[in-house]
């Protein structure tokens, strides 16, 4: 039974990240709001808030999927695990409003550097998330070892912080960065996957 | 335990899914804004939000209806169908968008238009989908069986472009056309549900 | 595993029901927009969308409590119930819409009567997903000896029809019937609960 | 199978509850709307909005968590323990409104005020609720063991009310006093966690 009881709690911190996930995903849309006109003109004025919400849509589900991953190695879930967990949600239910403040201002250089801060402490509570399960399953950790050299973890970081900088002169350059930054990790970690189902046979 | 395993992440992929679609269902109404009187005819300038609110609840109820049937006969999750699942529900998640415009400009061409995009690409969506999960259910594939000729999936796009083009037009025959092809889909697919039947005695 | 194949089909129906009441509850509060003033006499403004919310949020209560205890007697999930069942979540999505207008006009006439309308649809659309259910059972219909007579759901109708005839000349009569009708329900149908015990023994 | 009966029953409770406190989390951040400006002047203004944002982010965080071990004690659900749990819903989804109207209002008193009352209403359904609960078990209830004395459930309360005395004249003093509740409970209750433990083995 106490194998059943840890699996619920993992369930329902499960169920709660994706509850927000979902939540902080669709109400982007609500920036999405209609034009006044009815014209294909009024339309375009849209433009720079839809390529926002596409890019931070990929975002969240990147996140979506690589916290899938990782609570899927987690055995049991602490306190510590609970919070570090929250301090994520926490910074990505940011992402709707930094999302909205640079698509309305047309990647404007303060929106734009604002967006990257974001997604940066969002990446620093991933990896503190990260940190804190391998650390509570000790020695032997999944995780740890499915994670290796962890070399998207470590350059994203400084990707983000050269699209900060680079934003206050060149908004545009911070955005091929995201948008970089964001095909990296769409490949979902196949270390995991692979580790994983060598340990379950 | 690996059945389990994959039967989590089955799972988590549906209750992901169903939080969005249950997200996205439900703000749309929040389009329908109490209008500043109190009278009987301040109402009736709601009606064509309400109903294009109508035409996307049943749009998106089909969706979620023929997801679940779809998932119930898919046995392991990939990441290719974790993206294309991603991939369908970013349309959807722009129903709420296309539908209040639609609604608010009382089925105005450009955005009666925009709408059958929304609906073509969704249901692109939904193929590439059901694709993904034949392809990694290999050659005994249930649902390929159960889908058969799937002449529902293969007419609709073209009513969609037709209902496109004629909203330019004659915005009214589109709406029909919307309509028309959302009760060809109200039936749920039979097939999937008989020939899962019969795998299962 | 049929037996496995249904209950996920349930689980997944009951998880979106949940969602879907989840939000409806929840973003009827996004009515309640701070007011401009930072006193108390600005807060006043707010006691009757306050009320509205109250009277609302203890009917979505009812109808979660009472769709779980009616869902936990469905053994399996067929097409029909599905529909009858976003059909009843069609209404129930329209409350927040309702009643923010009702508090909004301050319990004028029309808005008063457009809730009572409101409220009558989702309780007829509730008794048709009720005889779904029961007609997928068959002869020995658990849910069907539950209900029994079914007093509440034969006199709700009746209760909801003199409450919206009352608003259009007496609004705060309507608004009583409203809230008396509530108050029956509030007790959980313990005939179920009962049944339910003795069937499981 | 009864057994199985209980848990799902327990397993919707949970979902539900966690679907709300989700959105609430959530619909938060729909007050940080994007400043007009784009500069790093027209952000500052929403300093008072986010830090409302954060000190709430954090006491929902507490009750999601808390929440969750309590119910992990709680074997069967009954009518009672459902409208408790609706109870503390209803306060906490009021969490926006009450946040909102504060950050807006950069801690005038009165918004200060009714944040606190909220927060004390908050605490005292939670403390029906768990009252609610240990009824229930009966004698040998493994929550009533689990909080033992209580003083943090005992001690919150009249914090609430010194801060809302407070907020009165020196709103500063009634955050700080908000704040220093948070901390005194971001720990969670390790005593639970400890007697379920012994339980189990």
């Amino acid at each position: 039974m106490a194998n059943t009881n840890v699996s619920i709690g993992k369930t329902r911190l499960e169920a709660f990240s994706d509850g927000i996930l979902a939540i902080v995903i669709t109400i982007m849309v609500l920036e999405l709001k209609g034009p006044n006109g009815s014209s294909f003109d009024a339309l375009q004025n849209l433009l720079p808030i839809f390529l926002s919400y596409v890019l931070s849509f990929v975002y969240l589900g990147i996140y979506w999927n690589n916290h899938h991953h990782m609570l899927h190695t987690c055995k049991s879930v602490t306190g510590s695990i609970l919070w570090a967990n929250l301090h994520l949600l926490f910074w990505l239910s940011l992402v709707p409003f930094t999302t909205g403040w640079m698509g309305q201002n047309h990647f404007a250089p303060m929106p734009t550097l604002l967006y990257g801060i974001n997604l940066l402490l969002a990446a620093i509570a991933y990896y503190i998330l990260q940190l804190t399960i391998i650390f509570s399953q000790g020695s032997d950790s999944i995780l740890k070892k499915a994670v290796g050299r962890d070399w998207k973890g470590k350059v994203s970081p400084f990707l983000y912080i050269t699209a900060i900088i680079a934003s206050i002169r060149l908004p545009i350059l911070a955005l091929v960065i995201y948008a970089f930054t964001a095909l990296i990790w769409i490949v979902p970690d196949k270390r995991i996957e692979r580790l994983y189902q060598i340990k379950e046979r």
